[in-house]
């Protein structure tokens, strides 16, 4: 028997009792709202892990990329998959239709017509009909169309063209009030041209909380949730207990009273952010500050931090992001208290296209 | 043949011309000023990238983990290895020293004693000689001793130490004026106290240029310069045509006239800034600003760019810091002109062990 003790530095450790009181948490709020669960599993990407989000009531899964997809299914994990990304170019049609083949569902999401016609050559060319959600940029500025009336129009171009069937819409991630304005007036303008919409997908674990207020939602696409982060305990949506996943690091020199160096540089880490101050919290000395990072060195300001670390003494951080640091590993580790429970490659590490 | 434009997307393409150009040129440097290449392997990660490296005069080469140090000793890439990193632990320097008994010379860092007590155990539990150099912190703020005396005071411990063998200084990165005055002052303390130092060993590839004001340097590890990058370009160590590593990302949205996405995320891009404006300069469109990334996503502003791309269309990236993309990627493209001449494995991607 493996003992966490046992394994050598950087680790990544997932708790596998706190991943399973964090599915069934998140299922539960969807469940009372019923609205549909479809885990994104780009922040696991582990098909052992979509099988106990289905086992405990999903419906099935999100993915962002077309290599996630081909994982997903090969290992068996969904049947019923989203594929949330604008998918462009004569290889990826090929192996987009060589999936839809395989899955008993498979849609994909859209912002724009280049990408349509390029669906609808390609169900042509390949015999298959593709399901697509029109994408909504309700806020975020990243993809998606600008105004409900845009999705309006796009919905009614797209339908015209052959092999393509419009499913609903998508947004991420859904944030009050703006999402809730432009996905209300959306649905208004598609039922006045008498379009039926099936799906409304809203996605985010922050906002999951607060899924009620968007009682128009059929699904619901959450990846962090299952692990947790510092950007999930900011955003007030989990509580450091709810920390699934820690890099087990070893502290390899203390140059300084107050600068600890540690063995998990930006290669395990990465360099997000988002609202943290500094780069993740080392559980053991809360009052210390992970100061930045080089590609094999973590850099920690210990100043504010009354109790300082021996060199050679293992410790355990929380990430600000815990998705894109799954993406840097080869293989993760399943704990249940001292205990090493499985080795988890992480099968759609990755996955770029 | 496959032609660039054949590659799907997102894809790290790398010029071999420019590749070997830049070979040249950090060796022809070094060759003028009598100091010895030992280059760093971090950047590329590929066997048959350090073996053009050491073909063109390159004495051997610097890795950052042991794990990089068995992928390079496996293929034969290189039978005299600088590992600068703190080795600690059982299961660590067991296999250092497995290694030590496979490579003509493999040498380590430290810059404290518990590292070094560790090494020494370690020599004597399987019955090899541990060569190191001593860390200073010249001003980076990352390992090293912090003085002079603190170098001399290590090195006169760790010689008593049984079975490890104290061969000189090592630095990062060589920036004047403050890492000269520290090293000459540990030089001068050192022979004041009858201690030999075969090595000085500076390193960075920024400060390649100006290595000529280092005279005490007898090896010189540079890692960036092999492909550069806005960093090389940003402080004046590279043109932008000596960037021989670009990413191919595919338009797949403009959603509004100066918003435009494109499909290579910090899965392939990074999070890492430096100094540089924004997150990568797109080569066609020089005018627009790379603002940050999604995983999956990059998001660019082109509201200074007359020229707007179209939905589909590829542009070439060069990203802040290549060493870092490097490491997303299982495989890169080694091209000339329009043409791809091998795909590399990343044989070293991901040790962080």
């Amino acid at each position: 028997m493996t003992r966490v003790s046992d394994l050598d530095t950087p680790a990544v450790t997932i708790d596998l009792d706190v991943v399973e009181a964090n599915i069934k948490r998140a299922q539960d709020i969807l469940d009372a709202q019923g609205i549909a669960n479809r885990p994104h599993i780009k922040t696991h990407k582990i098909p052992a892990l979509a099988k106990k989000q289905i086992a405990a009531g999903a419906v099935g899964i999100t993915c962002q990329k077309l290599g996630e997809v081909e994982v997903f299914a090969d290992a068996g994990a969904a049947d019923d998959i989203l594929l949330t990304y604008n998918i462009i170019g004569e290889s990826k049609t090929e192996r987009l239709a060589a999936l839809i083949k395989r899955l008993k569902r498979l849609a994909v999401v859209l912002d724009n017509e280049v990408v349509a016609r390029g669906l609808s050559d390609a169900a042509k060319r390949y015999g298959v009909d593709i399901r697509f959600l029109i994408e909504c940029d309700t806020g975020y500025g990243r993809n998606g169309v600008q105004s409900p009336q845009a999705a309006l129009d796009l919905a009614q171009a797209t339908m015209k063209m052959p092999g393509l069937q419009f499913e609903g819409l998508m947004t991420f991630p859904t944030a009050k009030p703006e999402t809730r304005q432009y996905l209300e007036r959306a649905l208004q303008l598609l039922k006045g041209a008498g379009i039926p919409v099936p799906v409304v997908s809203g996605g985010g674990s922050p906002s999951l909380k607060s899924v009620a207020d968007f009682p128009f939602l059929t699904e619901y696409r959450a990846g962090t949730y299952i692990y947790n982060d510092v950007m999930q305990v900011t955003a007030g949506a989990a509580t450091w207990d709810d920390c699934a996943l820690r890099v087990r690091a070893t502290v390899v020199s203390c140059p300084t009273q107050d600068r600890v160096i540690f063995d998990a540089g930006s290669k395990v880490m990465t360099y997000e952010q988002y609202y943290a101050k500094g780069f993740g919290r080392i559980v053991e000395y809360p009052d210390a500050e992970v100061t930045g990072f080089s590609e094999e060195h973590g850099n920690a300001d210990f100043s504010k931090s009354a109790k300082k670390p021996q060199i050679g003494e293992v410790v355990s951080i929380i990430p600000n992001h815990c998705c894109v640091v799954t993406n840097m590993m080869d293989e993760v580790y399943g704990i249940r208290g001292d205990r090493v429970e499985e080795v988890f490659p992480v099968a759609a590490r990755g996955k770029v296209r």
